[in-house]
C-alpha cells in the first residue's frame, strides 16, 4: 500500500442513453443524454470510475486534462487540479456544457477535474477497502432521500416510440406523474422543473400537487423563466406551499430582489455555480439554499468544501442533477451520506432513465422509501459492465448528437421558438 | 484493511515542558507550558498521536470525549465531531485554553475534537502507507516555510536559572534575537510579538529589523493593545515596512475601522477564531489574513475548509502557534504542505523550546532554511519517544500549573499589573 498510486492510463467514452421529451424553459430534452464515462488506471490494477458531461469541448478538455495526470499519485488532488488549471491555461469552456450561469476559467477547472477527483477516490476506496463515504469524512446517514423530479413533457419525440410515462402538459398530467413516480420510488419530496407554461399553469400544477399530496414538500423551478414582478407575484401565490422556489428570475440581483420579498427560501443552480460566485450572493443575500452537484463544483471534496461554506455562511444545501448513469448516482450518493448539512432531498434524473440502459452492473443501487442505500463496498461501490458500455458507445455513434442542444432541437420542431430569459 | 479502524482506547497525557519568560500583551509566560499528548489506540493495534492545550477544563472535556468516541471507526470524523458536540452539551468551554476571542459552544467542539481528529489521520497514514499530507489532498510544496516568532523577553523567570537567549526589552535586544534566530534557523519571514511596551518602542523595533533584515518580511502582533487610533498611528509609522499587522485593535468592529485607513492586510487569530465568526467578519471587511490553528479549527481537515472559504472569499491565510511540541510542528507541517493558499510563513514557538525536550523521538523532523521538510513516512511521521513521555509527565505532576495564566504570573511577580485591552 505504501508504493504510490500512479495514475498509468484514463480511458474516456462517450456513451448515449435515451432520454424522454422532456420540456423546460429553453427547449426540450433530445432523444439521447450524453455523458462520458472515466476508467482511470493505475500501475498496480486498480481502476477507478468517473462520470461527467460528453458536450464536445468537454471531451476535448477530458482527453487534454488526462494525459496531464499520467503518472501522478491518486493522494495527489490538490496538485491535480493545479496540473488541470495549467493546462486548461485560459480556456473559459463557455462552448457549451448545458449548465447556465456565469462560465469562468475556475469553474470549467473545476467541471474538468471532477470526474477525475471521484475516480481516485474510487481507487482509494478500493485500496484501503472502504467506501469513498469514508474517504469524505464518514456517512452521517445510511440511505440518501432523493426527489421525484417531474417534468412536462411529451407523451414520445415526434417520429419516436411512446416512453411509457404518457404526456405531462396540463396539472392532471403532472399529477399523474407525480403519481406513479412517488408509487414506484417511494420518493417523500417533489420537484416540478416548470418555466415551460405560462406560470399561472404552473402554479396551478402546484396547487394541485399540494392537494393531491399533502405531506410531501415541494419546489418548482422554472430556471429564470420569469420577471422580478412575476416571481413575486407567483411567490404570493403559493406562499405556504413551496419547501424553496428554484431560479425563478435571472441573476443575483434579481434574485436578491424576489427574495427580500418571497416568503419561501429562494435555492438556486443558476446563479451560484461556482466558488467565485459565493462571495457576492453571500454579500447580496441573492439566495437561501444553494444546489451542490460535484459534476460542476469540482468532484467530491470540493463539494463537501461548498457544503462548509454553506453551514458557516447560514445557507441550506440541495443537490442539482442532470440526466445521469450508476456512476453518478453512486457519487452522488456517497456525497449525500457524508454531508451533514445536505438536509433537503437531492434532486435526480434517476427515473427518466430506461431501467435496461446503464454502464455499471445492476443491484448495487436501488430506491426503497424514496432513498438510496449507501453502499458499503469498497470505493464507489459500483462494478462497470463492459458489455453495456460498449452498446452505450455504440448508441453515441450512432445518434450523432455531438452536443446538449435542447433549444435547437426544439426549433427543428417548432421553428417559432424562441429562447428567452426571462420569458413571462 | 477493510475490517473497521475501531477505536479501544484513548490516553491522555499531560505534559510540561519549560518555557522562556516571553512578555505579551496580558504578561508573561509562565516557567512551563502545558500540553497534552493523546495516543488513540485501535483494535488492530494501530495508535494515532494528538497534541492539545492541557487546561483543566480542556483536560476534562477531552476525556468526556475520549470516552463517547471508543467504538467508532477512525474513518468517521463526521460522526465523531457530531458525538463530540453530544457529550459536550452546551459546555462552552469558556473556563480557560489560552485563546482570546469569543468562546462558543460550537468553537469548543472544534478546540475538543482536533487532537482526536489528527490521531485519526495519524492512524489511517499508518494504516495505508502515507503521510497525513496525502490524506488531505496531497502536499503541493515539499517544506514549509515558518517565520521567526520574536517576543520581548527577561533574561530569566525570577529565581530560575537564564534561558540562554539573554534578555530582549528594546530594540537592540529584539534585533540581536532575531539575528540568532535567523542565523540558527534560516528564517526568511519575522514576526514580532508587542503589545508589551509604549507603541512608539514597539515601532522602533521593527524599523530596526526593517534596517537589519531588509530583504524579511515583517509582521507585528501587539494581541489587541491598542485603540483604534493608536494603530492607525502605527499603521502610519510603519506604512511600506509590514507584511501584515496582526491584532492591533479589540474586535471585528474596530478592526474594520483600522482595516478602512490602513495601508498594509491586517491578520487575527483573535476576533476571527471560529466558523461563527466568519460570516461577520466577510461582511463587515474587518480582516485581510486569518491566521488558521487547526487546534482551535476543528483539526487539519476543517482547517482545509477554513482555507477553502478564505480562497473563495478572497482572504489571505496564515497560520498561529501557541507553545507546542513535536506532534504539532508534524500536524502543522503536513496541514501546510496540503495547503496551496496558505502562502505566509507559519507561525511557530519551535525555537523558544529547550531542544533536549520533546515527547517524540529525534530526528523526524528540522529546520532547513527556515522551512521544515514535509516527512514523507506514513502518518504523521513522527514516533512517540514513551521515556520522554513520562519525563514530561512527571514534570507536569512537578511543577504544579494546571492552566495557563500569564497575567496571574504577571501579577504575582509585579502586583500593580493589570491587564487591559486596549492598553493604549
Amino acid at each position: 500500500m505504501s508504493e504510490a498510486l500512479r495514475i498509468t492510463r484514463v480511458d474516456i467514452t462517450p456513451v448515449a442513453f435515451k432520454d424522454p421529451a422532456l420540456l423546460n424553459a429553453v427547449g426540450v430534452h433530445e432523444p439521447y443524454a450524453l455523458r462520458a464515462v472515466l476508467e482511470v488506471h493505475t500501475a498496480q490494477g486498480l481502476t477507478g470510475l468517473g462520470e461527467t458531461y460528453a458536450d464536445e469541448g468537454h471531451l476535448r478538455r477530458l482527453r487534454t486534462a488526462a494525459d496531464a495526470l499520467v503518472g501522478m499519485d491518486v493522494h495527489d488532488l490538490g496538485p491535480m487540479r493545479r496540473r488541470v488549471a495549467e493546462v486548461l491555461g485560459g480556456d473559459s469552456g463557455s462552448d457549451g456544457h448545458g449548465l447556465t450561469g456565469m462560465i469562468t476559467t475556475s469553474s470549467t477547472v473545476d467541471r474538468v477535474f471532477s470526474p477525475f477527483e471521484v475516480a481516485c477516490l474510487d481507487i482509494r476506496g478500493h485500496a484501503t477497502g472502504r467506501p469513498v463515504s469514508d474517504l469524505l469524512g464518514g456517512a452521517v446517514r445510511d440511505r440518501v432521500p432523493f426527489s421525484a423530479y417531474l417534468f412536462y413533457k411529451w407523451a414520445a419525440h415526434p417520429g419516436h416510440e411512446p416512453d411509457g410515462w404518457g404526456p405531462a402538459l396540463d396539472p392532471e398530467g403532472i399529477v399523474a406523474q407525480a403519481r406513479r413516480m412517488v408509487t414506484e420510488y417511494g420518493f417523500t419530496a417533489i420537484k416540478l422543473k416548470g418555466g415551460v407554461f405560462r406560470p399561472e399553469q404552473e402554479v396551478e400544477a402546484v396547487l394541485a400537487l399540494r392537494e393531491a399530496f399533502p405531506g410531501l414538500p415541494l419546489r418548482l423551478d422554472p430556471n429564470a423563466a420569469w420577471t422580478v414582478e412575476t416571481s413575486l407575484r407567483v411567490a404570493r401565490d403559493l406562499d405556504g406551499v413551496l419547501e424553496y422556489l428554484e431560479d425563478p428570475t435571472p441573476g443575483q440581483e434579481g434574485m436578491a430582489r424576489v427574495a427580500r420579498e418571497a416568503s419561501m427560501p429562494l435555492a438556486t443552480n443558476m446563479c451560484v455555480v461556482a466558488f467565485d460566485e459565493l462571495p457576492a450572493a453571500v454579500r447580496g443575500e441573492a439566495v437561501q439554499v444553494v444546489l451542490s452537484d460535484h459534476h460542476y463544483w469540482g468532484g467530491l471534496q470540493r463539494s463537501k468544501l461548498l457544503a462548509g461554506i454553506c453551514d458557516t455562511f447560514g445557507l441550506g444545501l440541495s443537490m442539482h442533477s442532470n440526466s445521469h448513469l450508476g456512476i453518478s448516482l453512486a457519487a452522488m450518493t456517497h456525497l449525500g451520506a457524508a454531508t451533514e448539512n445536505l438536509t433537503y432531498a437531492c434532486d435526480t434524473h434517476w427515473p427518466w432513465k430506461d431501467p435496461a440502459e446503464d454502464v455499471i452492473a445492476p443491484g448495487a443501487l436501488g430506491f426503497r422509501d424514496g432513498s438510496v442505500a449507501v453502499p458499503r463496498a469498497p470505493g464507489l461501490g459500483v462494478e462497470l459492465d463492459r458489455d453495456a458500455l460498449a452498446v452505450l458507445h455504440e448508441q453515441y455513434l450512432r445518434c450523432g448528437l455531438r452536443n446538449r442542444d435542447d433549444t435547437g432541437y426544439m426549433r427543428r420542431l417548432d421553428p417559432t421558438y424562441e429562447k428567452k430569459s426571462p420569458r413571462w
